[in-house]
């Protein structure tokens, strides 16, 4: 639930930006943009002036808005008519988050509240949501500890012969029945996840996901995570999830082997404990991301392993960790080209990973959090690679 | 595996209306309507010229695209210096998905190419994809038997005093190991859903989703479906799930008691079998969706239940069925001002339910395909509410 004061806090939080940059006033569209201001993701859409209090118009549930939320002024959503009336000042700049809301919805805005002019406040929006307070880490903490309760049951119930799908499964029950809300929202408006990834071999496989590692899934539909094919002996899976507790994400990638495991796999495993180190003690406010990544990228290539890195050869991700909150794919990223600084606050799953043709994907990742003192991870289960009798 | 023929005729149909509609071409950006022209859902542009060869630019996987689709024309994404030469005439007409493309896409395609006006093309691609070919079908009959094994093994799983997530956690479980593909796709950009509801008392709970029922959900941030409330003798237990198979939707609901029934949700539960039976009378080619909705409101009006029909008393959804395909949330929708005929082929998922505030929530639903005889049902799984012993 969120408390009334730090709802507060994060509308002033935009407020002041907005003031900053000249924008009068921002129309939040995005359910979970609404949550994160309001404490409530009904349909609605949240007015935020540069100054005075948000209103918060409801399209459904009026009554499970107010329930949810502690913001003072909660309406049904105004008719066409009247929401010029809503919005005030007949030449104001508004801002929307151009990123995730589609065209139709600024076309709609448009035709009723003529004379307005619409600007992008998506990265404005993004940079408040990345930088997380006690309750935020709170919450992701106990989403790490619900992955790391199912991953620790991983031995019980991985066997060779077993197909990814069933590993899958067995991953998704126990994390659901721990508590796991489900659905794991994305903001980029071509990506997209169930869950996460259970992948053997065919981890070395070409795919659309912006990571890593995407699998060959079930369909050309569904082209990501687990298929049908068998688990094999001293083949590395790797198990690669996301947890989620009120609505807060947190990511985290083991390997378990039945058997015994390639020797050169071995090496790339132990390469990414090398980089998470490097980058968890890079995790300094004011460090920039693309250095942290670059930095990362230099290990592996120093290794022999930089056409392997973050990718299969020739289609590989550049980036090493991406911010995590109310969404998997938040700021900040540690990648080729963001070069901001990193800010005391934010939360970063890290989680350098190679990927062999022919042998398969390992690697590790956890979420921290940016401290003056580097990386604080938000979970102390093991790294190691999980080694079981066939 | 989407054939070179359906390819095609998918391609044709959309050139057709091009033609018809005075648009240059179609900059198709959303994954699963590239998906449905292309048969691969990799990140990628499918631009469809109104008369000539589709070419399909992608992002990311380019290997993959090329081996899951039969699109002769597949390339590199182009820089946005090359974009206008692969675009051809300045002065042209292009096709955008207004309801689902984020306003920043446009953004940076009227930038890179400049002169081009750009026309929203929402409803003429969704009403293509609307009306299904026999392969569809095929892949829709095979979702909904899918979910027909699972219901079946419910009365194994359901128990008094489990919470309504464990309950879920099995229906999910089993749905997974029988193959469902996991991500359910809706279009509407403030909707979202994580496979299904199971539900019981607490499905009486005003909520943000266009449906009859929501559910309460675990948190603020997940509103939805299953909570920790725990399963009750003689109460209705609401099991409403998706399936997918090669991307294709059906949605079935069943009630299961453990122990009797309350008379008025008996009644409540026949009125619906009544309205589900009228509405599959009436879903012959031709008919306004408008007026099918309106005879299963009157039929729940004139029972003395039209306060109940299709949603928390005051907060009632105007639908009773609607399209399902790639995305759950298709045309048609059979809803108040939803003014078009139906079309031979197209699916629907009808759900006539009732909400009784206090008590829980009753219905049915199953997935039917318009034909010149009325609704075909997918799948043959039985409708009656199962009563199991306490």
């Amino acid at each position: 639930m969120l408390t009334r004061n730090e709802s507060q806090q994060r509308i002033a939080r935009l407020q002041e930006r907005l003031v900053k940059e000249g924008v009068h006033s921002a129309l939040l569209l995005m359910p979970i943009d609404i949550y994160y201001f309001t404490g409530t993701r009904q349909n609605s859409a949240l007015l935020v002036p540069a100054g005075g209090e948000a209103t918060l118009l409801v399209r459904k549930s009026l009554s499970r808005a107010k329930a949810e939320s502690p913001l003072g002024d909660i309406r049904p959503f105004p008719s066409g008519k009247e929401l010029p009336g809503v919005f005030g000042d007949a030449s104001a700049t508004i801002g929307l988050t151009f990123d995730a809301v589609p065209i139709q919805q600024q076309a709609y805005y448009s035709k009723v509240l003529p004379g307005r002019s619409f600007v992008d406040i998506s990265m404005i929006v993004r940079d408040i949501r990345s930088t997380k307070s006690a309750d935020e880490i709170g919450y992701l903490r106990k989403s790490a500890g619900l992955l790391a309760s199912a991953f620790a049951q991983v031995p019980q119930f991985l066997k060779v012969g077993m197909r990814e799908l069933d590993l899958a499964a067995e991953m998704e029950y126990r994390l659901r029945k721990a508590g796991h809300e489900g659905f794991v929202r994305m903001r980029a408006f071509n990506q997209e996840l169930f869950g996460g990834l259970a992948v053997s071999a065919g981890a070395a496989t070409y795919g659309f996901f912006d990571g890593a590692v995407t699998g060959k899934g079930l369909s050309a539909a569904s082209p990501q995570g687990a298929s049908l094919d068998l688990i094999k002996a001293n083949e590395p899976v790797l198990v690669d999830f996301a947890g989620v507790v009120n609505g807060y994400i947190a990511d985290m990638t083991r390997i378990f082997v039945v058997g015994a495991l390639d020797p050169e796999l071995k090496r790339a495993f132990y390469l990414s404990l090398e980089i998470q180190e490097a980058v968890r003690c890079a995790m300094l406010p004011g460090a920039i991301c693309e250095e942290v990544y670059l930095q990362a990228a230099a290990i592996a290539a120093q290794a022999g392993l930089g056409g392997n890195f973050m990718g299969m050869p020739g289609e590989q991700s550049r980036f090493v960790g991406h911010g995590v909150g109310l969404e998997l794919d938040e700021l900040p990223v540690l990648a080729q080209g963001f070069k901001l600084p990193l800010q005391a606050g934010q939360v970063v799953a890290v989680e350098p990973k190679f990927v062999i043709p022919g042998k398969g994907a390992i690697g590790i990742e956890n979420t921290f959090v940016v401290t003056e003192s580097g990386g604080e991870r938000l979970c102390d289960f093991p790294d190691d690679i999980v080694f079981l009798q066939p």
